[in-house]
C-alpha cells in the first residue's frame, strides 16, 4: 500500500481489503488479461479515489461491502482510463514499470481498457442504485469528454488557462469528486451532503492534477515512476507551460515550434518555464484549489474522518511523488 | 434504412425512430466526435441488433419507448465494437466509409469508442432494470473476451474450428443473443421465453458471422463495403480458410508463412480456399446453425414476429451483403 496512507491505519485496512477484492474480480480467461491487470493492481498506485470513497462512506451508514465494491470500481475506473491514455500516449512508463501498451502493444491494451470499464459496469451493477449508475455514466461521459480535450490542444501554442482547466476538470476532478460522491450517496448521505462532496472533490482533483503537472517539471523518473518528459514531447502543454506561454516569450517559441523535441529542448523548455515564473503561478493556483477544498471540508459534520481529509489535501498538495 | 428491413415496414418504421433518437443521443460538446458518431448512424448500419431488439419486445408488453432506447443501445454498443475493432485492424473502410481510424487517427478512435460505451450505460441506467444493467455487462465482457481471443489466433496456422467457433459465440453471437433477450426481458417476457431468445440470438449471430467471414471471401469491396482482403492481411484466418487448414495444405502453408501477405498471395489464398473446399464446409456450418435457430424458433409463440424472425434468419443465411 502507497505510504500515503501509513498514517491512517483504519483507512489503509479498508484499502487492503479493496485490493483483494479488486484481485477477485480481476479473474479472466485469458490470463494475459488477468495478470496485466493484477500488475497494475499491485503498481503500487496511490489509491486516493477508492480511499476518498470510504472516508465519504463514513459520514453516512457506513455498510463496509457496498462501499468497498464502490471503492474498487472507481479504481479500475482510474485503471481503464489510464490504459487507454498510454495507448494515445506511447507511454513507456506508468508508476516505475512498464506500461500495458509498451508490454503488451497497442491492440491489447485497447481490449485491456475495454474490458476494465465492463468490471467497473458489472460491479456498479451488482452494488450501486440505479441513479448512482446514471450519475457515475454521466461523469465517465465528461472523463472521456476531458482526455479528447486534451488531445484537441496538443502543440496549440495559444491554448488557454481556462481551456487547461476545463480538460482537467474533466480528466480529472471529474473521478475525484464521483470518487467521493458515490461514497456520500451509497450510505445514504442526504443530497446536500453528497453534493458537498462532489464540490470538494472538484477541488481536491484541480488540485491534484495541476501538482502533478507541476511534479513533470520539477522530478525526474526515478522519483515520480513515469517519464516526466513524454507528455511535453506529445505536445502536451500543461499548466506551469501555459503560463508562460501567456507572455509569448520568444525563446520558448522558437523551441517549441520544433517538429521534434530532443532531450536539449526538454530541458530548455523545463529552464524557462522555472525561470519564467511558471511553476510558482501553478503552484499558487494549486494552492487556491486546495484552499477553496478546506472551506468546504469546514463545512462537514465535526469527526475524525472530516480531519483525515483536511490534513489529505494538503499532504496532495504538498507531495512530490 | 438497409433494404433488409423494406419487406416489414413496422420494424423498419420503429427503426427509423431508433436512428433518429441515436442522433439526439450523439450530441457531444465535441463536433469532431459528435460527427463521427453521427456519420456512423447514417452509414446505411444493418440495424439487425436493434430490429432484434424490437422483435422480441413484440412478443410481451411492448413498451415503444424503452424499447426504442434499448435497441438504440444495442446498435451504439455495436459501433464502439467496431471502432475499437478498426483501432486493432488498421481498417480503412467499414460500410464503405473511411473509418473513424483511418480519418481521425488512433488516438480519437479511442476515445471515441470509449465515448459510445459511455452513451450505452447513460442510456442503460435511464432505462433499464438493475438485472438486465447487470446481463448486458456480463454480455460485453465476454464480447471484449471474444475479441482478445480473436487478436490471440492472429497467424496462428492451428488454430481449430472449435476455437474459431468460440470467439465467434463471443464476439458477435452474444450480441445477438443479448439483442433479442433484452428486447424479451424488460417487455416483461417470462425467463424462460427470454432465456429462449438468448438461444435463438447464438444461433442466429454464428450462422450470421460464419456468412461474414465467408463474404470475405467472395466479394468484392464494392458490394461489401469493406475491403475483403485486409482481416486476412492481418493474420486473422476465419472459417472457411480454417477447415482447409485442417487438411495442412503445402501450397497454402507455404503462403500463410510469408511474413506480409501481397496481393497475389491473398488472390492465391483466396483460390485455394475455393478448390479446396472451404468455403462450402463453411455454408455448411452456417446452414446447421440456422436450422437450429429455426428449431428453436419453432417454439415461440405463433405470431406475424414469429414468421418474421424465421424469414430474416433465412435471408442473413442467403444475402451477399
Amino acid at each position: 500500500m502507497h505510504k500515503l496512507w501509513d498514517s491512517y491505519p483504519e483507512i489503509k485496512k479498508e484499502l487492503e481489503v479493496v485490493i483483494d477484492l479488486m484481485d477477485e474480480n480481476a479473474y479472466c480467461k485469458d490470463k494475459v488479461i488477468e495478470s496485466s491487470i493484477k500488475d497494475m493492481i499491485h503498481s503500487n498506485g496511490k489509491m486516493i479515489r477508492p480511499g476518498f470513497s470510504i472516508i465519504a462512506a463514513k459520514f453516512g451508514e457506513y455498510e463496509e461491502e457496498r462501499t468497498r465494491v464502490l471503492a474498487a470500481v472507481m479504481e479500475f475506473f482510474h485503471m481503464a482510463t489510464l490504459v487507454h491514455d498510454d495507448v494515445i500516449d506511447d507511454a513507456k512508463l506508468r508508476r516505475g514499470k512498464e506500461t500495458v501498451q509498451s508490454k503488451y502493444g497497442k491492440d491489447y491494451a485497447v481490449y485491456i481498457g475495454d474490458y476494465l470499464f465492463c468490471i467497473c459496469f458489472k460491479l456498479l451493477a451488482s452494488t450501486a442504485s440505479l441513479q448512482s449508475i446514471q450519475i457515475d455514466s454521466k461523469a465517465m461521459s465528461r472523463i472521456c469528454l476531458g482526455e479528447v480535450e486534451q488531445l484537441n490542444s496538443r502543440f496549440d501554442k495559444n491554448v488557454s488557462v481556462k481551456n487547461y482547466l476545463k480538460r482537467v476538470s474533466g480528466k480529472t476532478a471529474e473521478l475525484f469528486s464521483l470518487s467521493l460522491y458515490i461514497g456520500a450517496a451509497e450510505s445514504n448521505c442526504d443530497k446536500k451532503l453528497s453534493r458537498l462532496f462532489w464540490n470538494i472533490g472538484h477541488n481536491i482533483g484541480m488540485a491534484f492534477q495541476i501538482i502533478d503537472d507541476i511534479l513533470d517539471y520539477v522530478s525526474d523518473t526515478n522519483t515520480l515512476g513515469k517519464d516526466s518528459a513524454n507528455d511535453l514531447k506529445d505536445g502536451l502543454y500543461t499548466l506551469p507551460l501555459i503560463y508562460v506561454l501567456e507572455k509569448q516569450p520568444k525563446e520558448l517559441l522558437t523551441i517549441l515550434d520544433k517538429e521534434i523535441y530532443e532531450d536539449e529542448d526538454i530541458a530548455a523548455i523545463f529552464k524557462l518555464t522555472h525561470e519564467l515564473g511558471g511553476i510558482e503561478s501553478a503552484r499558487n493556483l494549486a494552492k487556491k484549489y486546495t484552499d477553496k477544498a478546506y472551506k468546504l471540508i469546514g463545512q462537514l459534520p465535526d469527526n475524525e474522518y472530516k480531519s483525515m481529509l483536511k490534513e489529505m489535501s494538503r499532504v496532495l498538495l504538498e507531495r512530490a511523488y
